[in-house]
């Protein structure tokens, strides 16, 4: 046990693991939190090119239930995402809660350092010791976002923080990934206009557990709750002990929160009472196992071809021919060692 | 050679290849694409239940240089890539060359049948035998979509398509594994209002290798050109030989469609000669490489433990703690069987 340590040692290269720093994570230290979540988000790329593996002393961080309620926030670009995220963790510290906040969103200002970062900043108390912020680089992890998305979290939940707020970019049907991740998903929509509203009343939209109209405030905004209605109705549920709540929001102008917040209780509640919830858990164990293995086979069969060269060449034979890309994955497979 | 077998077989059990199938394809035959396309989307799904590979008289369709420009349309939902696909479309059957189109956007009318496929599809000639329209389900591939991409790709230039349209959601960075197929990233924005403005001028928007700002009679859209037009200043160019051009396009009112395949001509002869050509290449590889290295992965390790009921068993382990990730993925690679 090392909590007395200075903490100077914090600052240490980035790839080593101060001794103790599980420990110092579970009793909550700012700092150990801090350093815990850049090596556990660094750990899949790392790992790819130095064939590492998760440090021992990292390990009990990631493993075992997660006890945080983990709650995806997505929706497209400009939907005012972050701006409801930081809305949502001051609403909840107000009710008492220990908030963490994963903006795996590259526009969102708590990643990007946007234009919009001041005004989302200001609304979140930046002293405030029981909430945490961080952004995740969503480029250059060469397929290993999703797993250091879940270990974050995990990281943050064995901090103590009661409820995760994860924000990604999820118009696409792949980024669903990283909500592999979630309790709880909450899709995020505009006021829309024209084709987005035949889109809606066709029911091509992603469904949430919870869908929330933002600036409600805005024109169209009765009109995309309607179609988004209709839209639920003719939509299969995957859950069919949980009705979708549509829930009427304006982040900006802190309007709607409260209803919000009560849905997200509400799902809470679903998912720990009856089968709901294990079936959740165990998707989430599947994605997380999938997004392990792609981790695993970029250490075990990708990094070491790569540093042999034999990488570059098998592509070099793809680009010009001489090799089907089945062929090619063969080989790759082919040179794993046990 | 079967070529002039009766056209009756191509109704065979969908996961049979009737004999001579890569032949009639390269003749052109229209039903013998159709045929073939099928089978090739199935397969990485098929090959991750059953085991298969790839068989032998497919192979030939899917190993050695594409000939086709193979043009990625991407764009969020609502940014109007389907009309502008269609479009795009008949001005290149205009000029002669044979297209083909692959929509892999679960809102696209061509895949999902909305209510704006009428409209769109009323702009495209049906009965031409120089265009060839087909969508791909985004549902269900189990990480193989990549590859069911490539290989659709490389059967459609097998049977003499020049360009290959291929439309996808690419709002999410992990959307753009369908576009490492792309000879040529077409972006669409629309006319941006307030937010998206300020992320267009923080230069946060993924940068296509051609810019359109569609929708351009609509207000905002001199303004949104402006701003790509100053997102591209301070982005770092991945082809320094390549300005990016930004094109205004109104594809619903059919203006500057020209430029447009002016823009595209001007990519294709830019890769066609120098080392730009020969760099996406090998980018393209890589990607393919890595979309047949996971359906093998799988192929050969998830398929056969999901049958046998250990993946099963490791998921359960892993969602009630008893194991990590990491531990759950090592035992998955040491069931490999080389």
């Amino acid at each position: 046990m090392r909590e007395g340590a200075p903490t100077g040692e914090l600052t240490a290269p980035a790839n080593s693991v101060p001794p103790g720093l599980a420990e110092r994570v579970r009793a909550g230290e700012r700092a150990a939190l801090a350093r815990a979540l850049t090596l556990v988000e660094s750990l899949p790329l790392e790992g790819a090119s130095s064939g590492a593996r998760v440090p021992p002393d990292l390990a009990p961080l990631l493993a075992g239930r997660v006890r945080a309620h983990v709650v995806g926030v997505t929706g497209a670009p400009g939907a005012g995402k972050s701006t409801l995220v930081g809305r949502l963790a001051v609403h909840l510290r107000e009710r008492g809660r220990r908030v963490g906040v994963l903006a795996v969103d590259p526009s969102s200002p708590f990643s990007g350092g946007a234009l919009l970062g001041d005004r989302v900043r200001m609304a979140v108390p930046v002293a405030d010791p029981g909430l945490f912020v961080r952004s995740v680089a969503s480029r250059g992890h060469q397929g290993g976002l999703a797993l250091a998305v879940f270990r974050m979290v995990r990281v943050m939940a064995a901090a103590g923080m009661e409820t995760v707020l994860v924000e990604t970019v999820g118009a696409g049907q792949n980024d669903v990934g990283v909500l592999g991740v979630a309790d709880t998903v909450v899709l995020v929509l505009n006021p829309a206009t024209g084709d987005e509203i035949q889109a809606l009343k066709a029911g091509i939209v992603e469904i949430g557990d919870v869908m929330v109209v933002n600036k409600a405030d805005l024109p169209g905004a009765d009109e995309t709750y309607r179609a988004v209605t209709s839209a639920l109705d003719i939509a299969s549920s995957p859950d069919p002990g949980w009705r979708v709540p549509v829930v009427r929001v304006s982040a900006l102008q802190d309007r709607g929160l409260d209803l919000l917040i009560e849905a997200l209780e509400r799902h809470r509640i679903h998912l720990s009472s009856g089968p709901a919830g294990l079936r959740r858990r165990r998707i989430q164990a599947e994605w997380e196992l999938r997004a392990a293995l792609l981790a695993a086979v970029e250490r075990r069969l990708v990094a070491p071809l790569t540093a042999s060269g034999r990488w570059a060449h098998l592509v070099d034979r793809l680009a010009s021919g001489e090799l089907s890309a089945d062929e090619a994955a063969e080989a790759v497979l082919g040179s794993l060692n046990p």
